[in-house]
């Protein structure tokens, strides 16, 4: 008999579980109405509901192995409890990991969602089997995640791969983090949007002017990228900056770590083709590591990746997964880390 | 009886040999004459002989366990053979590896000069015992080497730990590793030399500028030193230029791994006290990592080392071991890799 593991993804509006067995199977995939704005207590109960129903419907499948949760925030690895997250304040502290583990008699494990993202990529994503690669998660912020050895890299507290604060452009834009230029003050969402602003107010950036004025559309980071890709000039030269300050970053992770892999995920990843080119570009002149090890240039990009990756290459790829990635990473960490090894 | 391996070390003027039991006791410590500068052949040569001779003195101590030889430059992890040094032109490709272990009769491995220093330091200085950290080696270069689970993380093709060259100034001095403004355009004995005579050219810098003039004495990064703490405005703004440019570098790095520890060494970390402080400031600025986890403020420098390390707070330290951490590092290498899991 199989054994099975249960995901929790909290970083969206909605509570999402999924079920996987030991084989990557995807046995069940459920999303509650429980919106992590209504309270710690009930959203911990309406998980531990939810997971006890799921528990008891699949036993004649397997057996539980454990629960894996995806919070978007820091976790602190001597108490396995949240020390910090903007969207789950209450959670801080708080023995979570202890009291589901009372309801359900079962391991429970907290991760950083990018974590658990790039746990679910390296499973059952684009680096499926890799020893080792890394993901950055483009949305709201800019999260990152690191596997080597086949399991997350969360350092001496559990605080590694906090990928989206490298710096970029040391006087650049100030970050809620302390410092300037981080990335995710360059390539999230939030900072597209503020770049957008920026050009409408500078003037010349007519197209997105008369898009953030409309009543019918909302304006967001997706509608830059809609105007890019129509070849609207100021909306191409932001996604053009995207590009350059992810190929900075990307550089700089590939001389540090020489992966055969890293992965682009969030939401803003769906504009791959307006910020990719230029990243590739910055990529191989600022990274001899890169230079050395890249695909034939200009066959870079996703649809050579399974090729690349056969010949040796070094691969910087979109995410598979999409919101899944998280869900199912989250779900894969009993496995990773069995019960006489889970780190408390 | 014990077991022993021997290092050697190819990056300064001269050959340097040391062998070292598996508990770390150094039985032998040698400088041969064999100039680097004279050549390949004479060089393997003359260190085949000096290994071999003293292999025979210590064979009643113990047997070889293996050689282990830090190289200025980047290994071929595919063929252990050298695929890129400045200072070894004729090494390229050279299967020096083979031909060693024909004359020797026991395993040889070549591994980048940095990456040794971090063995060294993690075998037997500041950072001995931990199970990861990294090194950042300043000279006429910048080097780096990082361990990971006790070992050189080196990753897929040999070349991961390429710190020198991570970028801190996207538009910034030009890198002859085609990026601009990576940490050793800015860290680097010839940085601050470049910077010395900037400011020199500009005006104002007339203590530099005399010594620069003298014939009695060589103007060096380490006159720049001597300046710097005789209280000479123009030197001290170099080295707080460099120790900014190390902030930046290490609040990304402390992101990044969540190391218990990282290393500064190499000769310009002599002048330590002129760069510190401006390290450490805009380290504990730029890293919320480092700031969550750092000494308490003004309680981060060397001589706190050993007390910090045991509370748990991330450590940015000298090294210890000087030239002899890549000696040391190397002599370490054949035990890391027992012959059975030797890379080649």
């Amino acid at each position: 008999m199989s054994s099975f593991g249960i995901g929790v993804d909290l970083g969206g509006t909605n509570l999402r579980i999924a079920c996987i067995d030991d084989h990557g199977n995807i046995l069940e995939k459920v999303e509650t109405g429980a919106q992590v704005a209504r309270g710690r207590d009930f959203v911990i109960r309406a998980m531990t509901d939810a997971i006890k129903s799921i528990a008891l419907r699949l036993k004649d499948k397997g057996s539980l192995c454990g629960v894996g949760i995806g919070v978007p925030g820091i976790i602190n690895k001597a108490t396995g409890m949240v020390r910090k997250s903007p969207n789950l304040p209450d959670w801080k502290d708080y023995p979570v990991k202890q009291e589901i583990e009372g309801y359900l008699n079962a391991p429970v494990i907290l991760e950083n969602d990018a974590n658990v993202a790039a746990v679910g990529e390296n499973w059952l994503g684009v680096a499926r089997g890799l020893d080792a690669m890394c993901i950055i998660t483009l949305g709201t912020g800019v999260g990152g995640g690191i596997v080597i050895n086949g399991d997350v890299w969360d350092g001496m507290t559990g605080m590694a791969g906090e990928l989206g604060h490298i710096t970029i452009e040391p006087d650049g834009h100030p970050c809620p983090c302390g410092n300037n230029g981080c990335i995710e003050q360059l390539a999230s969402a939030t900072a597209i949007m503020r770049m957008a602003r920026q050009a409408i107010q500078a003037g010349g950036a007519e197209q997105m002017k008369a898009w953030a004025a409309s009543k019918d559309q909302e304006f967001t980071s997706k509608s830059v990228f809609v105007l890019s890709e129509q070849g609207d000039p100021a909306a191409k030269a932001i996604y053009k900056k995207v590009g350059v300050s992810l190929g900075i970053l990307m550089a700089d992770l590939v001389n540090t770590f020489n992966f055969p892999m890293y992965v682009i995920g969030g939401g803003v990843s769906r504009a791959w083709t307006a910020f990719a080119p230029a990243m590739f570009q910055e990529a191989r002149r600022r990274s001899m590591v890169y230079a050395a090890t890249a695909p034939e240039d200009g066959k870079e990009d996703v649809c050579e990746s399974a090729k690349n990756l056969e010949l040796g290459h070094t691969i910087i790829t979109r995410a598979l997964l999409g919101s899944d990635a998280g869900l199912f990473g989250a779900a894969r960490l009993p496995f990773l880390r069995k019960p006489e090894t889970v780190r408390v």
